[in-house]
């Protein structure tokens, strides 16, 4: 006899249409790679167990912070000690060992030596590599301020050059220039790559890199001139120090300033580099892909498995009058909340894996426009939907789900960031629309449009020939239909703003709403295309045939959701949206008998869902039980408020106020 | 000179085009109202300032109980020495000092003594009530457990009557009965109202309510027989202790059922008194409005206040080519997030002060069904809204809404339960939709339909006279359309399933979702002839003017969210959509001048917003800084982590695996 598994969701699995390993070798790349995750997995596994790291819920913030360092450090010197034979087993490890955690240490990797690779002299490399790979120097990247995002311009930390001394004087002149958000800038660090604007023979030559020792390496104190610390606790993200920095005067010898792409020689006078720093979209597009997979889809992936199974193992209320109280997941309004989320998790993890391939041959030709601007709009798209869809997650669960044994706060707060950080959402999608509206110039001009926006100059067909069977083709046309109606929409009324009269700025300004629409349906429409395309290369039939029904679904509720837009100009009819609402009502009884197999195929440890409720075995009550008798609370029968406060209000001591 | 304001949140002020005291006194009910709220909210603070509560923020979870229930003792014994002339004295002090906490001891007020003031005997009364009224007696209400929620009927605790002692043998026969959520229960409390089945005579005589001591009077230990603690930590209500309690064959007094509605004789007898327990819709309909009202538009008010005085503080990249960075609500895309939640907050508050003015009325008339299916609905829909609204602005504000200090992250943790608890939403949309089933069945028998559903039997117009004006009129009639539109296609898609042979639950539950949808057309249109009815109590011609285009966004909003409906039978046209959706462009003009007046009217003090971003005087960045600087991981310059983990890896020691 195996272990216990909760016979409703035993039931579950064996009757369901496919095998679930099929799609898990889809999802995370093939055999071999699998057999990689999961041994990497396990590794990380015993070792925490190990490790003996407490429960993260019942941790404050500094212990997660400090938990979260062990794990870290522990992990780096494995690493250090060559314990891995590649990316791609130190990823999957680190993935197991930090569930939706960021670890104190992660920009190490992420930003500071890259930067040092990428934005540094030659002799520059040389000095500070070698530290930075041994650890020595523990450094992250300070951009932002207090009150400057994204807009490079606006930083107003200075770097001034002192040509008596041969250093920059690095300063917080406002309150507004305290740089903040940094990783790992807090406590962690010693050193930061710190963005200036660089002053010298009295004129700003622009924001340049410095590198910037920030703590005594002795001590770990913070040097004199430099204010330094954490930013307070957050939403989530307790286990890193995102921190603030300010500067009173700060010297840094003449060397440090990171000096690939330009320099400031002795006597002060400054030079440019031939070559120019430009954006290296390649690594912006795989990044925003990034997000849109391991934060996005895989927020998306865990909170979908997490309220399927628990769906299942959850009796509750009555269908039939007096009957026994069924799985929560026969319910069609259950079913209607969840299912879709299922199929736009499936549609967002597709399309990633699809659009990283193509970034990856694309990368280095002349695409890199249209690839920036689809990513850029994935990004958007996924972690909005993720964000929305990880809530209706856990309200779907009901009380429970509020615990945070159901694991779903702690995922939830973890993708929601995705939302802000890495270009804002809105930025992002008016990011798509600025390609979308040169796109329609081009076409104007009579030029030809190539890639993802060639559909602008199609002659589309005026009327959908979607009917009952929901075909991809007459699906993907719709999408491409939509899409081509707003983005005519929105260059329409830009175009006769600035005919009244309005400059350019203000016309965009002014037709932004209906832009981000516009570049959110260009979007869906390269979603829903790549998703089948994506599904066209599954061989296995039983896989394929749930997959459609989730195709189905993900147009179904889509075109449903933004039903007036199809019905414009006549396209679809108000009885074909009524017949897509009914076929949508009945792809969710298709799916129903897959549904739990079509969650086990991401493939999550319990470990990495961190959730009681959506436990492989199902054992929920049993395992809530011991949980909430661990709790912190707990720890003594009678609490320390009873003591200080509750006894006098029993017996009516101290009752004078 | 005043107190520091910053000038840009100082000049929206100055600008505004109306009072928004005025508002003030329409919202909080008067200048009485308002006057007793403010000098109850300033004895809050000031008694707040005595108490030295440290901030909620940088507290664990027991120190957050803790501090919490410091501030609830107080309260009771101030209460308890005639502090407060009146309950609405003590609401808005009690308001003041929780802000969006749950202080320990809130259910002794909402259900303890009610219920025994309701359910108990003369005798029972006399025994318990003033030991519950001077808090020697400090008790809960225990009915939901760990594998049962809202049906009743499932239920497993036993109450079973031994004849030979006179005792009732409490007991938890499984895991799933064990008793879960009950507030309070788990350390604070020493009684708990106990729902049990009550067994006697070798028969199931359904579910009481029993009296039961949890912990001894002197040492606050639990009494033999009784398994008590809290149920762990949860995504929010840090500061109440959850509960969960088992029973172990414990033995309670037969004089321990609560007897007004039935009790057992000494010999095991059951006896059902002659007035029978009925639900009480009066108090459901209150509960339900009051969520709507407290949590639902005030969660979302709050959060309005804080995302729209922020926005006109920060300022953000460039409008304009080259000029300087604009405040962030210049923007048409901040306008178009934050400005459609501001008019759903106003809807959502004077539909509730309208229903709740309603239900004082006709509560004792026969209206109660119609009543409850209207509450019930209300909830789901507002707290739905405010729980996608809260953090649609906390997204608006960028990264600093990840912030604690933000405000954000409390307000919507205190406010999301709000979707599960008193009646699951998509549960209480079906109980709105069986009304509006029922009234479809007596409208088919021919008879005449009263209250909110006689529209069902209206001849409406088949075309929408609807124009760039959006009257009011033309715009509460759209509603009403789809509110029938959509109840005829759920009743139709009802009578096909069971004209097909589908035995009536079964038809039920595969046409659900578009009863829930029907149930929430129903709902909305409510919603809009409602704040549509209050403006027009309104005497102020500028305050009218303001409310009329938060009137008019919210109708246009609705519109377009839905516009496939309006469409159906050619009631709209894509070009009156088209204007709608100009239109609402428009109004977002309209409103921004008067955008911090809207919110100010709201009148929340800055200890209730607990916002650094949304502070009155606008004095962010500043005390960010003093925020951060007093956050727990900057109580030492140097962290424990270093000492513990990170030394040795950057100095190289212990490297060791």
């Amino acid at each position: 006899m195996g272990p216990y598994v909760n016979p409703d969701l035993q039931k579950e699995r064996d009757g369901a249409g496919f095998d679930p390993e099929n799609l898990t070798l889809e999802l995370h790349g093939g055999v071999e790679r699998v057999k990689t995750k999961r041994a990497m997995s396990a590794k990380a596994l015993a070792d925490l167990k190990v490790l003996d790291i407490p429960d993260f819920h019942f941790l404050s913030r500094t212990e997660q912070y400090n938990a979260s360092m062990k794990k870290a450090v522990y992990f780096m010197k494995k690493d250090q000690n060559g314990s891995f034979a590649n990316e791609e087993e130190s990823y999957f490890y680190r993935n197991e060992m930090f569930p939706n955690e960021n670890p104190p240490i992660g920009l190490q990797y992420a930003m500071f030596i890259p930067t040092l690779e990428s934005q540094t002299s030659p002799e520059q490399k040389q000095r500070w590599l070698k530290d930075a790979k041994n650890f020595k120097m523990l450094g992250t990247y300070a951009q932002t301020e207090i009150g400057h995002g994204t807009h490079v311009r606006g930083l107003e930390t200075t770097a001034t050059y002192d040509p008596e001394t041969e250093e920059f004087v690095l300063d917080s002149p406002t309150l507004t220039s305290i740089k903040w958000w940094p990783g790992s800038l807090g406590k962690t660090t010693n050193h930061a790559i710190v963005m200036a604007d660089l002053l010298s023979q009295g004129k700003s030559h622009g924001v340049h890199p410095f590198m910037v020792q920030t703590r005594s390496m002795e001590t770990h104190q913070p040097l004199p001139g430099v204010t330094i610390g954490d930013i307070g606790p957050k939403f989530g993200y307790g286990t890193i120090d995102n921190g603030f920095l300010k500067f009173d005067h700060f010297r840094i010898p003449r060397e440090n300033m990171l000096m690939k792409y330009a320099r400031v020689e002795k006597d002060g006078t400054f030079v440019k580099e031939a070559k120019n720093a430009k954006l290296n979209y390649g690594v912006m597009v795989a990044v925003r892909v990034g997000i849109s997979l391991t934060v996005a889809a895989h927020g998306l992936a865990q909170a979908c498995t997490i309220a399927i199974r628990y769906s299942c193992v959850r009796r509750q209320s009555e269908l039939k009058p007096g009957g026994p109280e069924p799985q929560v997941l026969d319910y069609q309004t259950q079913q209607k909340k969840l299912f879709p989320l299922l199929a736009s998790t499936y549609a967002y993890w597709f399309t990633g894996l699809q659009m990283l391939a193509v970034s990856n041959t694309i990368r280095a030709q002349i695409e890199a426009g249209n690839l920036h601007a689809l990513s850029s709009g994935l990004k958007a798209y996924t972690t909005n939907g993720a964000n929305l869809g990880i809530e209706a997650c856990r309200l779907a669960c009901g009380g429970h789900g509020y615990s945070l044994s159901s694991g779903f706060p702690k995922i939830y707060v973890h993708a929601t960031p995705g939302a802000t950080y890495e270009g804002e959402n809105t930025v992002l999608y008016l990011q798509t629309a600025r390609y979308l509206q040169k796109s329609v110039t081009t076409a104007q001009s009579g030029s030809t449009l190539r890639g993802s926006t060639s559909y602008l100059t199609e002659n589309l067909p005026n009327k959908s020939a979607i009917c009952q069977k929901v075909n991809i083709g007459c699906a993907i046309m719709a999408f491409k239909y939509r899409a081509m109606i707003l983005v005519q929409q929105a260059a329409k009324r830009m175009s006769q703003l600035k005919a009244s009269g309005k400059p350019h700025h203000e016309a965009w300004n002014l037709s932004a709403v209906p832009w981000v629409q516009a570049a959110e349906a260009h979007i869906e429409f390269y979603v829903v295309k790549t998703f089948a395309e994506r599904i066209s290369t599954v061989k296995d039939p039983a896989t394929v045939s749930v997959l459609g029904h989730l195709f189905q679904l993900f147009a179904c509720e889509n075109i449903l959701k933004n039903g007036k837009d199809y019905l414009m100009g006549g396209f679809m009819s108000s009885d074909q949206l009524q017949m897509l609402a009914e076929k949508s009502l009945n792809l969710l009884a298709d799916i129903r008998p897959n549904a739990v197999a079509l969650v086990d195929a991401f493939d999550y440890s319990d470990n990495m869902l961190g959730s009681i409720l959506g436990r492989f075995d199902g054992d929920v009550y049993e395992n809530l039980y011991k949980w909430a008798k661990a709790s912190p609370l707990n720890k003594t029968e009678v609490s320390e408020a009873y003591h200080k406060h509750l006894r006098g209000l029993i017996h009516g001591q101290n009752s004078k106020l």
